[in-house]
């Protein structure tokens, strides 16, 4: 199954090398992590990007999964379908020569993944071993394809969203004042790995009082209090899938300023939703939920986009934002996600993870912790 | 106190700015998240390679940390003596339009950090906009300050490896046959949290039986059993600092071979730190520990280098391996970790991490399980 799935993608792949009208190349070497999983079924994560555990050489005739000793055995128990080439040294004298040996001549390299510094390396090996062998800036070649997302994908989309649904379903009624940021991530990641998640999705966010005015909060150790937002942003990694949630929690009865916030926030996520769907501009649900929340007097505190793809990884295409506005395709998993963050005051987020069908969104995030202020 | 170290890591980066041979800039862009901390106290992390928190500008004249509204109140915060400015939109714009403003024409980059495509883009706006702007690549200009540790980042180091030896002094006794690999992880990551850790340094590495012939192995559902080695390589991140260390456990008597094994890797380790010291080249270490173990009949089961630099990031410089070596020099801490791993059988990797004193090695990780065969 999973096999006839990556073939699949590598015959689609291999279509659209040929069609690439700005960047033709008759071979592609992927070294993102979450492309060259999605081709080969490789698992290996890339400690550091310094650090490659792999990379794809795919050109008519070749699947080929170049990398070195540490993880040789995993690539041959996972990149079925795929040649495996153990390299004794480094990428920049190794890929090199196997180009050289393969039949491709012109060969896309992902621009936006690649460093300037390592593209270098490489040419000057190639221009020295080499010569007739071209390298060409390929960008987003893989990652539209995984924009949208098939049958097998939404499953286990669908499936992490469950998992970190049902993580929130347990940790908000167990939340209580005197318990530290910090305590509260542990037992989301605690309950994400008893529940069987490969990882958690991202390091949560768990931002109270003041610090959930920080959109990108790290869990510190504030005591949780009574009355204050504590924003909750958590999502698992589950069979490589990626979810993404966000509820804002008060303990006891918030103060005026923050209901109203909440209320803003809730009503501008609910217009997104309204508006989300096939065929639509991406930047259309974003400008929904940024005009209501200009409106009711808080633009200048919704500084980040309404969403982002979710998939393989935690942030893909397309993005839900003003600008660079893409047309949302059936099968495209989103978030929905706005927020409201009052700089030394506090914030709150409401996110949730959606699925376009033809028949309009489908929430897959499945917690019911929402305040009717 | 941090204050003044990063003004005096700033100087001494000014000076080196001037002094560069290949690459003369007269302003550095720092993006690389481990170098602006060091320079900046910024303590943000990028969740992806393309969704950076912040960049620091800093050339004769001034000292700029650019970021985005979810970052700006961190930044002041965190980045003393650092001007803050917050961008509307991307980099690629962004950027140049700042570096217009500013005094320095020639802007060196992080070209082992920074990706062709945003090179790519920085250029055609800069030459569309502010023509007389020119790029210079620059490679290991900070990772080379950061090899040689000051007396604090040694502190930390140290007050890190500790930390990571006393999670194993606990995880260790506790283990037993039926357990699973993600079991331990767990453990290791609850008493790490427990003990006050930033987070893990990198994800726990449990591998049980032919599992720990994979050296990078991720943990499984696979249960421990007797006589088999368990490897386990943990490191946490403490102030920023991170560690690093491996023990190989047995419960139970292990078979003849890899008792053999294990007496090979632990030899290999005692003659690897008999030769590392201050003005010694980082082969010789690698070098000594490879041969024994090419000796004892092993030569073609350990593939990876002996040994890399711990900091801020897990693995950075100096690399303690075959090819380019470098000179060690005082205040370097490094891990020294031979390995040998037969493929579908198991493996064995023992891991210090150690300091560079005037006297010679001192080892900073601090667990004792080790067997006497």
């Amino acid at each position: 199954m999973r096999n006839a799935l990556q073939k699949k993608r590598i015959h689609q792949l291999r279509k659209r090398l040929g069609q690439a009208a700005d960047s033709k190349c008759d071979g592609i070497w992927i070294i993102q992590p979450e492309n060259r999983r999605y081709l080969s079924g490789f698992k290996a994560e890339d400690a550091q990007l310094n650090e490659s555990s792999g990379s794809l050489l795919i050109d008519g005739n070749h699947c080929l999964l170049v990398t070195d000793s540490r993880y040789t055995l995993d690539a041959e128990r996972e990149a079925k379908g795929f040649e495996i080439h153990t390299l004794k040294g480094g990428l920049e004298d190794g890929l090199p020569e196997v180009w050289g040996r393969l039949g491709a001549s012109t060969w896309g390299f992902e621009a936006d993944y690649v460093t300037w510094g390592l593209h270098r390396q490489l040419c000057e090996t190639l221009h020295a071993h080499a010569p007739a062998i071209r390298l060409v800036p390929v960008t987003g070649l893989v990652e539209e394809m995984r924009e949208v997302k098939d049958t097998h994908e939404i499953r286990a989309s669908e499936t992490s969203a469950r998992m970190i649904s049902s993580v929130l379903d347990e940790v908000i009624p167990w939340l209580k004042p005197g318990l530290t940021e910090k305590e509260v991530a542990r037992r989301i990641e605690d309950l994400a790995m008893e529940k069987g998640a490969d990882r958690l999705a991202f390091p949560s966010i768990v931002a109270s009082g003041p610090n959930s005015a920080l959109p990108h909060a790290v869990p510190t150790g504030r005591k949780l209090r009574k009355g204050e937002p504590i924003i909750l942003d958590v999502g698992v990694r589950l069979n490589g899938y990626c979810s993404d949630m966000t509820r804002t929690v008060f303990l006891g009865n918030p103060r005026a300023a923050f209901k109203d916030i909440y209320k803003t926030v809730r009503e501008a996520q609910r217009r997104a939703l309204e508006k989300i769907g096939v065929g639509v501009a991406s930047d259309v649900p974003d400008a929904a939920a940024r005009e209501f929340i200009r409106h009711a007097g808080f633009g200048d505190y919704f500084g980040h986009g309404l969403g982002h793809g979710v998939g393989l990884a935690t942030h893909e295409g397309p993005r839900l934002a003003p600008r660079k506005p893409v047309t949302l395709k059936k099968g495209m998993i989103v978030t929905v996600e706005p927020g409201i963050y009052v700089p030394g005051k506090g914030g709150v987020r409401l996110e949730e993870m959606v699925v376009l069908e033809r028949e309009g969104p489908r929430i897959l995030t499945k917690n019911d912790h929402f305040y009717d202020f």
